[in-house]
């Protein structure tokens, strides 16, 4: 039991007495020892126990109400406000915005109240990513494991030596002093862009490509330059143009199963656009996030370059597991300590936990067995995805490919604002190509995700708006 | 076995010959088609294979050797690059730098390299956190947790029910619609500083204070207003004056267990510094990683203010694992967009592994009871530092506190430089007290962590030094 005549008063400082008892009754509330909805002394009697003017205690009095530590009720005095007015812990979370914008997107596809179908997600489906990270095995993963302490700034030196050796059977020489663990690709693109650009610098991107990476560049203010992706590239004369006129910094590109499109950057495109960097003196940022899901012998640009123009990022979020946060930087030697000062202004150091884990899975081989089966999943998935899309009336392109993606545009007579605008209603994420356009282009495409477009609904929803015009559209 | 001869050729294409030659063994080489060290046809065994001139050939090879992707031996030809020439997985790491700037001392404290003797580290003790997250709970701890999904980009939603349930003891308001996970209390800091600053801005900070929190600010572009901490909190007569003169946009203070002092905000303290907030129109962010060590009833400015002003920082980093990288924001209702947006930019979305053991460990009372133990631990610990601090000279003030840290300086005849350097030749990570003040002051104190100074060497090194003039000091 709070007493009330125990609050410290003091009269030669030179705080205003009001002042001085508010604090003290705030504090008394906010520390529970007046408990919430207890009822206070009156204005009388606190000034008589505190010796002080009924006019001081009413003026404390009344600052607290209008701050909301106390409620006044008429007839009845002063009481400690309830804690529980405040908290609202069964109140439902918002739901995440119209995915009008990356950030906007992200937040729907992170959310894990489910779309009733999410055709344009960029996560493997779950049940695909089961075997990935069972509960069960993580404790068996993590045996003898430490928690208690922190990971170098740089990564866990133990994984940054498998990181090393998994490389190397890409053909990308990275010592493990050249290589940076980060929370995942997102944040290495993060630590680049903020070392590397200062607003108004000029970047080369693809279009389309990644719509979280044109957020982050403009963001540090950087101008996007807008290069076509081809169907084995960049279009490497645009570069060449661009990079005269720009003098770009840097350029973000995907060479293996590139987002949206699916296709690979060809060992030629790979090796004249190296070119062109040294040429035009950028640095060239690889996203390599896919490339384990690629079945053949895909050339990366971090291979031919040495990890010399080409800074190199690849993430087990993606295709491990989402829950878990480790991507990675390889880089020229000279960007490693100012990329890991980025890193510890940005959040310190990594999890040593998760970089512990993920070093256990690719040491016992459960990442390559587990990359084996997706390849499956996703190869029988991108068939049949193929095929339906291309059956409700969808153009598809020619080939297909090994990733998670097919880029597939609808007929010009189709509305895609009615599209989408059935499709939201019908609580199906599907997103408008644009969005992954540095210049607004490709409004008839759209970025399906194969692990979610076979769906009757999707399907019947598709080939009600693509089907010729000489029917009855409604 | 490589067949050179199906190296692609085309003699219609833009891309000169000399490219596609490059391109192709560049790419054999680097997905191991050849293998590393392999010798390659003579230039003219090539031309003939592919119908070029020798001078294509030698063309390309020449350029693939100033590429580091073949190797020339004088006399015997050309040869693929060897792998392992690259990869030097055994080599030593680098040892991490001098403690000399805020960056390079976090790179001292989180390596796994221990110094001999760290007694300025801001991490609690490794034996200290063993008893916390053992490996062998970890796997019961996420026992019916799936690692398939992402967490929001906000955190996950009964991690943030819990965080408001956890904030409600402390008298703290926050519905988890205002709490934002982050990974850890710098990338909070971070998070806040992107958003609320532009370079220019000024910031309100306390002499001394965080270290790593002003190399952000700094960073950020921020000019830093430099308060003195006195023993009941930041001095507001200089706040008053500062705010006046400069319209800060934001103060940092930490109001529980100040880093380094130690020493509380007295309640009448953070009330009227709530009143210059309002009056001079600033925000204020509580960083209270420390709080959860303190024995008695402080309060909190983002208790007394309702989540109004207050952005309110905490991680679970510091005391429960440096391993795990979780800490919140907790703001108003109005900050959490676009502070979620600016953890999308930054990293997509945190860990939902990690979210889900700190969920689990807080639920099971687990993160209580630990930190029961370290606040005996400690409170033992801050006696005995104070003990064998003073009897070796040092002044470490008048009154013990409940934190890690001890802030004491040394007498006036010692030389810090001859003090430092005789410290880190002897291995021991020992930090001056300038380094925590944004003005450069303090030059003659250290902060001591508690579990780290009854070492008999570091009071052999420091009673040597501080011992009275009249000795024969060497």
């Amino acid at each position: 039991m709070f007493t009330f005549s125990t609050i410290p008063v003091d009269r030669s400082s030179r705080t205003p007495l009001t002042d001085q008892v508010c604090a003290g009754i705030a504090s008394a509330i906010h520390t529970s020892s007046i408990s919430p909805s207890q009822r206070l002394p009156s204005v009388r009697q606190l000034a008589v126990w505190l010796g002080l003017s009924n006019f001081t205690v009413a003026a404390a009095y009344e600052r607290l109400v209008s701050q909301g530590v106390v409620v006044s009720r008429a007839g009845s005095g002063y009481y400690a406000a309830s804690m529980s007015r405040h908290l609202q812990l069964d109140e439902p979370m918002p739901p995440p915005p119209q995915p009008d914008s990356a950030v906007n997107f992200v937040q729907n596809v992170v959310d894990p109240r489910q779309h009733a179908l999410a055709p344009s997600t960029g996560s493997v489906p779950t049940e695909w990513m089961e075997d990935a990270l069972p509960a069960s095995a993580v404790g068996r993963l993590l045996r003898g494991a430490s928690f208690s302490q922190s990971a170098p700034a740089q990564g866990l030196v133990e994984l940054r030596k498998q990181l090393s050796v998994t490389l190397g059977t890409n053909g990308i020489m990275a010592p493990p002093a050249q290589i940076i663990t980060t929370s995942g690709a997102t944040h290495a693109i993060q630590l680049i862009v903020q070392h590397l650009l200062k607003p108004g610098d000029t970047v080369l991107v693809e279009d389309p490509s990644n719509m979280v990476q044109h957020a982050q560049l403009r963001d540090r203010g950087a101008r996007l330059l807008s290069v076509p992706r081809l169907h084995d590239g960049p279009n490497l004369e645009v570069i060449d143009r661009l990079a005269s006129e720009h003098k770009p910094r840097l350029m973000i590109t995907q060479s293996v199963l590139h987002n949206p499109t699916g296709n690979n950057t060809s060992s030629s495109n790979c090796f004249r656009l190296l070119q062109l960097a040294e040429k035009h003196d950028f640095l060239i940022v690889e996203d390599d996030i896919f490339g384990d899901l690629h079945n053949g012998n895909a050339v990366r640009l971090a291979a031919l370059d040495g990890l010399h123009r080409v800074l190199y990022v690849n993430s087990y979020s993606k295709l491990l597991s989402p829950a878990v946060r480790v991507g990675y930087i390889a880089c020229a030697a000279e960007l490693v300590a100012p990329l890991v000062e980025r890193k510890i202004l940005n959040a310190l150091s990594g999890s040593a936990l998760l970089e512990s884990l993920v070093l256990s899975v690719l040491d016992s081989g459960r990442y390559m067995s587990h990359i084996l089966h997706l390849r499956r999943r996703i190869g029988a998935a991108q068939s049949a995805a193929h095929a339906a899309l291309s059956s409700a009336g969808l153009d598809a392109g020619p080939t297909l490919n090994d990733g998670l993606y097919l880029w597939a545009s609808v007929p010009r007579h189709v509305s895609v604002d009615r599209l989408l605008a059935e499709a939201s209603g019908q609580g199906i994420l599907l997103t408008r190509g644009s969005m992954f356009s540095p210049t607004g282009a490709f409004e008839r495409h759209f970025r399906f995700n194969v692990g979610h477009c076979t769906a009757p609904r999707l399907l019947d929803l598709l080939r009600g708006f693509c089907r010729p015009t000489g029917d009855t559209a409604s």
